[in-house]
Order: structure tokens, then C-alpha cells, then sequence
């Protein structure tokens, strides 16, 4: 099944819970929109092209939810929501691309309410389909530079969970394997909310991939070793220079990577890079809930003195100097940045 | 009270259970120099100063418990506790330095093992009244280094549980602070044994200092920021040229302060300072059970699919080139490393 879907026949979107996750395997159904956006905030659904989706069927929900059969009063209704939706993650730009998607097919409709809320929901449709379609492109694109015998590190969680299907960083490790070439891959634990340990540790084992754990801090040691052959990772906002917001960590472990020679790749959609921004500096971060980095135990224990406070910024900028490429649907893009991923950007919307 | 001393009254080696922190305060106490290298090993004490502290303990524990009445056997049998304590955790060189300074009292000694039992003893105590005096001493020349308001990013915990008192890195960060200097420290948490969020956190609770806990792999995006002026860390063992083997992560630390010009420093005695080493190439890297990077929950849930494998290097080398300088008993090293290192080294042995 995918990670984020339509139920037709309940007429509600169904969900891997993925907090319950590698311990417990369970869908939740939403059919109410309010519903999606706390999913999204509260990384029920998580991943950029994962969200994309989601809040595009969360829209099309709105859409039959409101009851106005003026064509007006709806669209009205879905703009409200949309602004809903949009706040549930400030950093993760296909959310903003998925709801302006949707906010377009109800901008430029010709017709009834009733028939607004089935193109909304076909819209919302295409954007999933097409997410699948194109996380197989940047599969097939990426794992050409992947070699026989190479070991990764991978950061996050980028595989099949966070998006509709199949993946972007982890989409490309996973056809490197089905293509038959024999490949480790070292999973960066991902502090504070543990995608790496949880989710793609989980997703290799289901693909018979074979993984290492490690602390995120102990991949620089792995680099420096000269064992590890390239590093993956996704973004969940990528500017027009090829500056890359991606989860907490990718900036320390790109520096690493380049520090040791040691190529670094970026695997995006191009629906993630935003060109209305010049460079990284201009994403805004998420800063989540201290809870995030607090909460977790030791043999049962609490791990910090009671009291103790955190901060907790979700996502870090890495600068395009430090990438070896960027991996798209339309192709492998290498320097210079402004200039090539423009070109692959347009090329997609062509 | 110190991290490790001799109890006189009952002949043991008294240690706070840092294994029990923040949780627990609660000392532990060792007739047998065999518990106490279970001790190192298992991490009831940590930190090379307090390591070699309690190892020099241990060795005066183990010329206590031979019966031997002719020196030669009793050398003989102390030859071969100190192998074993020498064992217990192989990068840090404290342990090695201190075993060393033990075994040479024994075998320069003339007179009777009684007396070369009580010369041991005496030899282990100088030693960890000394760690305390010399703590003290970097801690002025390092609190130099520090400005009011600075924001100071840490990593492990270098305090007084990391030596016999006061700390290094830490200690710096506390003599600033004792010196009226408002300061607040970010807390890199340390996985996998999270010393960070456990030992340096509580510590700095008692002395009152703000701080807050970060992931470790957060420190990238707090340097990128520009509101961190400094990183301090202390050291496990450092070649001559400067490179140094410190706590798993500092290497990732140190690039990204290098990478944004926030000045770096590793803090170490200079019984810490190998110059048999040319660099950091040659440091052996301890490879600790995976339990330690797989034992933690979140919510009291597991974090990682059943069957999970994980590396769990316990420490790094950071190149000397990432260091604005070393602070050590003898003063504030600037480079060439090479050549004042091995000045301050024979300071200290003039």
C-alpha cells in the first residue's frame, strides 16, 4: 500500500501512522481536514513528498467537507483550509507546491461546486500518481552512480515512507539493489525524532538490504576511514543556488563528506526546489518542541537531569559547495547550480 | 566529594557510579583492583584524567591484595595487574601514563614490599592531587579565552566527573563563569552513552550555568547561525602533531565550527600529549558494543526494528588544522603544533 492515499469508498485519505512504527504496523483514516494538518504537524505523515500529498487530499477534503453550493462560497472554504494546511510545517516547500496545485484547479474552474470538489479530488490524485512516477525517474537517475560493493550513509528517512511510494535518497539505494548491485548502507540514527533508526532501518529490512545503525555524530569517523564510497540524503527545500534545507544533521554530514573527498548527493523532486529563493539563507527553519529531544530513555531511564531544557531546530541549510550533484526526475544535475537546475526545473514543466 | 579517591579507613578505591547519573548520585567502592577494571571498562568512572586516577588506584589496590613478602614478586604480580587495568579501555592515554608513572616507582624502588605498598599508594594519590592542580591551572588559561556573553557550544562531558576534580573543557567553561562572566552553553547530548545530556547537563546544573541541550548533530545550524563564539571539548590522547582522539562526534564538531570561523579548542593536560604518536593516524579507535547506540527508547517505546545491527566507534580523530589552539596546564598552544607542543610537554617535565 502507499504511505498516503484516498479511501474511495469511505471517502477519507488512509495514512501509515509512521510514529508507531518499526514497533507497530497501522493506517489511520481522516475525513475531516483539520484531521490532516494535525497528521502533518504532528509527523503522523512526514517527508516532503509524503506531506505534498497529503495535504493536497487534506484540500480535497475541505472541499467535500464545505457544503456551499456556490462556486464562490467553496472556493472560499478551500482557500481557508488551505491556509490551514500550509501552517501545519513552515519549512517543507512541496506543501506550499502541492496546496497552490490545488488552489489553481479551484481558481481557474468552469463549472459547479459539485463538480470543483471532483477535480480537486482528481487533482489531488495526479499529484500522488505522479509522485510515485517521478521518485522512479530520480530511482533509475540516481542509482547510476552507485557502484557494486559501495557503502552508504544515508541520513533521515527518504525511502517508499516519505513519499507516496518508492522514495527519493532511499528510492535510488533501493534500485541500485534491485539492479543487483551489492551495497551497505550505513543509517544515521537521525536525533532527535529517530527516522533513520525507526523507518529506514525498517524499510531496508524489508527490502533485504543489508544496514548498520550508527550515531550521527560517528559518520565523520566512518568517512574518514576511507570505507564509506558516497553519501545520500534528500531535502525538503532546495533554493535556487542549490542550497538544500534537509533534516537536522546533513550540513555536518556533507561537510564531512567533503572533508574526505567523499562524494555527497542530494535526491530531490523538482516540486522541492523553490526558485523564487537566491539561496539557502532565505528558508525558514522549523524550530519543533523541546519534548522531541528530551523524551527518549536508556535502559528505561531518563537520560538528563530533571528540568533540563533543549532546543530543537527540525531542519539545517547545507550549501550547494558541498554537493557533488543533485538528483532530479529530469536528471543528475551537477555545477553550476543557478543555471542547471533552472534549466531541469523549466524542463519538468515543459 | 572527588570523582575517584582512596578510602583509607577501609582500603578501597571510592568512585561516584556515573552509570547511575542524573538519576542517581550514589558512590561505589573497590577492595579489588579486578572490580576496578570492570569499573573503567564499564564506564562506572570515565574521562581520561579520572581514568588514569583510578587505574593508578587500582595498581596500588593490586600491591595491597599480594601477599608477596619479597619485592620481586610483588613487582612481578603488579607487572601483571597492570596489564589488566592497561586492558580495560584502550585509546584513552591516561590510563597507559598513569600505569606507567605506578610501575616506575615499583621498579626503581629499594626496600621492602611493605614499603613499596605504601610508596604505590602514595604515588596514586600524588597522581590524582596533581589531575586536580593541573585541572585548576588550564582552567585560568583557558577561561582567558572566553567572553562575556559568550554562547559556547560543549561536547561530552569534560567536568569534574571526567577527572579526579574541576574538569577540563568544562572547567574552563566553569572558571569563566566563577570569574562573573555571563555565559550560556549549548550541550551537544553525545550519543550514544549521551554524556552530554546526562553528566555535563547535571554538572551544570549544580554550578548554576544556563545552558540547553542540543542533538549533536544540531551544532552545524547553531554555528551557521552565528550565534555560537566558541566550542570547547576536552581530549583522549593527542599526537604530537596536534591531531586528537576525543569522544565520537568532536571531529564532526570541529569542522563545522572551522567551516563558519568559530574557534575550537581542545583542552588537555599534557599527560594527555603522545609524542610517540607523529599523528592521529596512529591512535587506536575502541569499538564498543552496538547496545550502546541500539538501548535507548522514546516513550518508552523502542526505537529501531528487532534484529537491528549498529557500529558504535567510540571516539575520533579531529585533524590538528580544525583547532584554533590547545590549552593545557602549561599555557594556551597556538601552532605550529608540532614544535610548542613538545616545548609545553618538557615544561611540565622540567
Amino acid at each position: 500500500m502507499r504511505t498516503v492515499e484516498w479511501n474511495e469508498k469511505i471517502g477519507a485519505v488512509r495514512m501509515i501512522d509512521q510514529r508507531l512504527l518499526p514497533g507497530e504496523f497501522r493506517t489511520v483514516e481522516y475525513d475531516d481536514y483539520h484531521q490532516v494538518a494535525n497528521a502533518i504537524r504532528d509527523m503522523v505523515v512526514r517527508g516532503a513528498p509524503a506531506i505534498g500529498a497529503a495535504a493536497a487530499f487534506g484540500l480535497a477534503l475541505a472541499a467535500k467537507q464545505d457544503r456551499s453550493v456556490r462556486l464562490g462560497e467553496l472556493r472560499a472554504y478551500v482557500l481557508e483550509a488551505a491556509r490551514l494546511l500550509q501552517a501545519a510545517r513552515p519549512t517543507a516547500v512541496n506543501l506550499a507546491w502541492a496546496l497552490e496545485r490545488m488552489l489553481k484547479v479551484a481558481a481557474s474552474f468552469q463549472g459547479g461546486a459539485a463538480d470543483l470538489r471532483q477535480a480537486m479530488l482528481v487533482e489531488a490524485q495526479r499529484i500522488a500518481d505522479e509522485d510515485v512516477e517521478i521518485n522512479l525517474r530520480m530511482a533509475r537517475h540516481g542509482a547510476a552512480l552507485i557502484q557494486d560493493g559501495d557503502t552508504i550513509i544515508h541520513h533521515c528517512n527518504t525511502g517508499a515512507l516519505a513519499t507516496v511510494d518508492w522514495g527519493t535518497a532511499l528510492g535510488v539505494i533501493h534500485m541500485a539493489f534491485e539492479q543487483g548491485k551489492r551495497i551497505h548502507v550505513l543509517v544515521d540514527e537521525t536525533r532527535p525524532r529517530l527516522q533513520g533508526a525507526r523507518l529506514t532501518a525498517w524499510e531496508l529490512q524489508q527490502y533485504g538490504i543489508p544496514y548498520e545503525i550508527i550515531s550521527d555524530n560517528a559518520a565523520g569517523f566512518f568517512l574518514s576511514t576511507g570505507k564509506v564510497q558516497r553519501v545520500f540524503f534528500g531535502g525538503d527545500r532546495m533554493a535556487a543556488n542549490g542550497d538544500v534545507a534537509n533534516k537536522i544533521g546533513t550540513y555536518m554530514l556533507a561537510l564531512a563528506a567533503f572533508d574526505n573527498g567523499i562524494p555527497a548527493y542530494s535526491v530531490v523532486p523538482t516540486s522541492t526546489i523553490d526558485l523564487s529563493l537566491s539561496h539557502g539563507g532565505l528558508i525558514p527553519i522549523e524550530e519543533r518542541s523541546q519534548d522531541e529531544v528530551l523524551n527518549i530513555q536508556a535502559g528505561g531511564q531518563p537520560v538528563h537531569p530533571q528540568g533540563a531544557k533543549a532546543r530543537n531546530p527540525a531542519f539545517d541549510v547545507t550549501p550547494h559547495r558541498l554537493l557533488t550533484a543533485i538528483v532530479t526526475e529530469n536528471g543528475v544535475v551537477y555545477p553550476p547550480y543557478e543555471e542547471n537546475l533552472a534549466r531541469v526545473v523549466k524542463k519538468g514543466g515543459s
